[in-house]
């Protein structure tokens, strides 16, 4: 952490500030300038609180150095994290196809969609049951029921399920769930955070609207600070002044995070555009730039689903989708070396 | 709401969407132009779903007419809404200064500052039990004892008390909180708001980051929906492209929101603007454009403040700053009559 | 156009907007309904002033039904344009590779880079002469020596060259130039817009950093009103709150701008991301969601570049990906079909 | 400047660094900590190129300490900038009312509405001859006539005027001009803020749509650098989210510019709202914030102005505003001491 002091600083501040370090057991190498004088502060600066270092009066700035996240950081665990869910394995160079209605609406729906998307190759069963709507007044899924029509398409599938909690009150339904998602609007919900952080089901954390990697991560570190490793993250479009789309996806998300963490990275090209036109260019681009699954959206009527239709696949054509995606996700192995 | 149909739709698919139209008792007044045809629905749109609607084949897009909040919306409910909180009104030509300490961090020291804010004309206490922090490793709050102490400074100085509510497993602690604040990170937790809504303390909802003002009365929508019509809308800034400052403060929200909506405004400059120095201005700024009232942090000893210290202002400065607030605000009544 | 009406608006206002409208040549159909009335216009709206409308006192608002853009429309012009540059194509099934230095800065390097690009399969030499640079204080192109260069290196490889046009007064020096190239900071231009639209070299227009596509759409439209039908498009990165990065790339731009218009859209991920290591994974994830081309910056000593330097491939890294991006390309002809 | 070093840099690359920092005239000092290295550079940083040490293989990263503008600095220019603008000075403790048409469109009109202005209050007189539309169908403003019209209604008033200039050759006109504009779409286009740079009238820049305070202040910095120290900052409203209004308007600027920089700020809530009832409540914020001066459009009949009429005041409702905000200014006055 580097600690730009104002030109002539109060001497007797100064020196409470340095002895105030000290005690936190920080190092101080001192740089005076024409202009400034910059303090560089080496050791564990984690524990520092910059903003408050920031308000001192004889303080210009504090810029820092490092990361704020540990668990979650490449630096300190080089390997890549490959996640278990269920009999399947996210991470570690397979590309893990995530597929289902937005909403689980009956049994029948689940079950037949379920078979669909795996015979097209989909290792993962998604679907809604508790639903986070922008009104009151539209469906708010089938909630628990919905959970347990899930369990029947596993049953018959052997796919394991990825559903949203929306609350930790919920969490004792979920305790038959194979991987938890955490909402984009839940990502910095922090006592829900903490809530799946406590128990050692896998978690994956939808990227907020407009957070920031950093930001990002910290949700994860939360997830990990209290005890559960199993994070992966999953990027579903950031807000920008476009409105002919829903979200802009940011597939630049995959090799930064690729860079900075561990953890497997998921990439939800229906959510992000809202079309589902869209779907399809957008798998592709995210493939060919190195993710490692993805999330998409399959109802066999789209026209009548209860939410969000307009962005979901026909079972047909997520089938070809899906052999495309996996043959590109060949292809690109063999450039890559 | 308003059709845009495809040039020559479908013959069959555009009688079957007009008989499912009708069959929701709505009106349908046919366009036909030359490049396209619109149908004009008239009657209560508000049970339809306009994205599934687009979603269609024949359909090129949907335009909205009618807002799609009811109980929080003037066009219905002309007069203003003066919410009562504990001995106070928030609302109704009142300028509500509501100031404390972000965290409370003992209890000598939210009482001492309840004093002090108390002596300087605010007439509700602020102060936060439950934080939310975005590193796992920052101060949390003190908890159900930050509670315990912002009572006894209700006791002491008679000010009602607005404190963060974080997750609805806390509410039974909160049933002796005068106003409930809902934080920024969690405007779109639903079954929070849901939560709120089911019970009878007034709710004030921060506006998320980067959130609208139809998505942020949407959220005021669901507690009022629950049956609590007792809500204040609170803005602390959204986020730009400025990183000199934590958020940029909306002022603009004061009359757009004046007209939209008949609920009471508050400003919250200090956790927009991040640094103390700003407070005054955006104060100012915020009381001639006609809010409601002004949330502001205000702390003993800033430097040291667990948290959000470099926003708060010392007691002294608070007292200059409130009374020319005051004064400002008989001036403006003055000037516009 | 559709006009909502405000609840029972002025009767003689009312006749006159029906009677100026109808002056316009555009025929009202009119939809009254319980809550507020509608007015359909169907005809050439394109002259009328949505904006004029919405402000007068009966208008609760306006909503738009047509694009603004006619040349620029797919509609109206449903097979792509292929875009002739010196001896090479853009558009039409191509992979453009528009490569080399961010600045010339000598003959010998923009000699050395185009025979590199040019033996790794770049069709294009790109290079700045004229370089909008944040700072007054930085370094600002060569000027007319750097065009000069450009032209020599063409000589040597036969490559067509594509350099940055700031104001107006340059053109004559680009009259030798094959494709102008208008900057993201000027994308709205006016004056400059009108200037390339009034002469008949090809012109690529850089997306602005905050535009939409409308707004880039109405930049080509303003070059194409002029009667030069030649204009690509480039994608070249939002702004978003993500610092990490200096822009986000947003390939969703190559899906949605092959519906909404017939021109070549080229990628620019050089710029986007701001850091060499990025630029493969997201030409790869371009190349993958179906651009027409990629514009690369390539430098033989990246460390010492003039300008720009972090974010330049040196020649044999930009080897390997243009081999890569080639056969990718292939691959993604075939799975398309 | 600090240059952060990655673990164990290469020997060799960092003396070479070093000694290429020496040799221009830069002081470092080194911290060596357990996780990185730092270098403290001081001295004149200004000519160093960070994002060029940024890309060296040996480096982590950089940090400015400095800003990059000098001529728009405060810190090297304490005093309060007032620019003299024909008759009348801007800053200084003033309230300049910039007032009139968005657009010239008749002798009549601007006379007329010249007079009606300077009867409120107004000390300038705006009005825009050449205008930056979005479509090349729209009215481009009545040029070089438009100019000769406003120079009539200073003859008639005594108003000095403002008005926009698009491109530098049309700077011969401008040379009777008092005030010349930059737009915002123009904030970035160096070329042009070169040009007037070099010419000796005083020069209004408004704020980019996404422009932060230093991109902004570097624009100042090019104009000022070219020995135009006449410069007047405007800020029109930043592109957000929300598209209730045009823009957002950003208060924020007020006091945060006039610690960054010693230039006047000007406020234009009629383009940042884009609607005319948002005028008056965020001219008073402005105000009371503690800007310069304000420029808002009047219109003797906004409902069929050329351009922009819905956000343009009618002379009476302007006349009641100025009142209002001229009795506001003297009273913050008395509040601020």
């Amino acid at each position: 952490m580097i600690v730009i002091l104002k030109p002539n600083p109060n001497r007797d501040q100064l020196d409470s500030l340095i002895a105030w370090l000290q005690e936190k057991g920080v190092v101080i190498h001192t740089s005076v300038g024409e202009h400034s004088t910059i303090l560089g502060l080496v050791g564990d600066t984690s524990q520092l609180d910059a903003d408050l270092i920031a308000a001192l009066d004889i303080v210009e700035g504090v810029r820092r150095i490092q990361e704020p996240y540990k668990k979650a950081n490449r630096k300190f665990h080089p390997e890549d994290t490959v996640v278990q869910v269920g009999n399947t394995q996210v991470g570690g160079g397979n590309l893990t196809l995530m597929a289902g209605p937005c909403s689980v609406e009956s049994e029948e729906q689940v079950v037949a969609i379920a078979k669909a998307v795996k015979a097209s190759g989909a290792t993962l069963l998604r679907g809604g049951a508790f639903k986070p709507r922008t009104s009151p007044y539209s469906f708010q899924g089938l909630g628990a029921m919905g959970l347990e029509f899930l369990k029947v398409a596993r049953q018959e599938t052997g796919l394991p399920i990825v559903t949203e909690l929306m609350d930790m009150s919920q969490l004792p339904l979920f305790k038959d769930v194979d991987l938890i998602q955490i909402g984009a609007r839940n990502m910095q919900n922090f006592d829900l955070l903490k809530a799946v952080g406590q128990q050692d089901k896998p978690v994956m954390i939808k990227r907020g609207m407009s957070a920031t990697y950093e930001e990002w991560l910290m949700s994860a570190e939360y997830v990990m600070a209290g005890g559960n490793p199993n994070v992966i993250l999953c990027e579903r479009g950031v807000r920008t002044f476009e409105t002919y789309t829903r979200n802009t996806l940011d597939i630049t998300a995959i090799p930064v995070l690729r860079k900075l963490t561990h953890l497997p990275i998921i990439i939800d090209p229906s959510h992000a555009a809202g079309k589902s036109w869209l779907v399809d260019p957008l798998a592709r681009g995210a493939v060919a730039a190195g993710c490692d699954g993805l999330l998409i959206e399959v109802h066999n009527d789209p026209a009548t689903a209860l939410c969000d239709g307009p962005q979901s696949l026909r079972p047909e054509v997520f089938d070809t989708l899906a052999r495309k995606l996996l043959t590109l996700h060949e292809t690109m192995k063999t450039l890559e070396g």
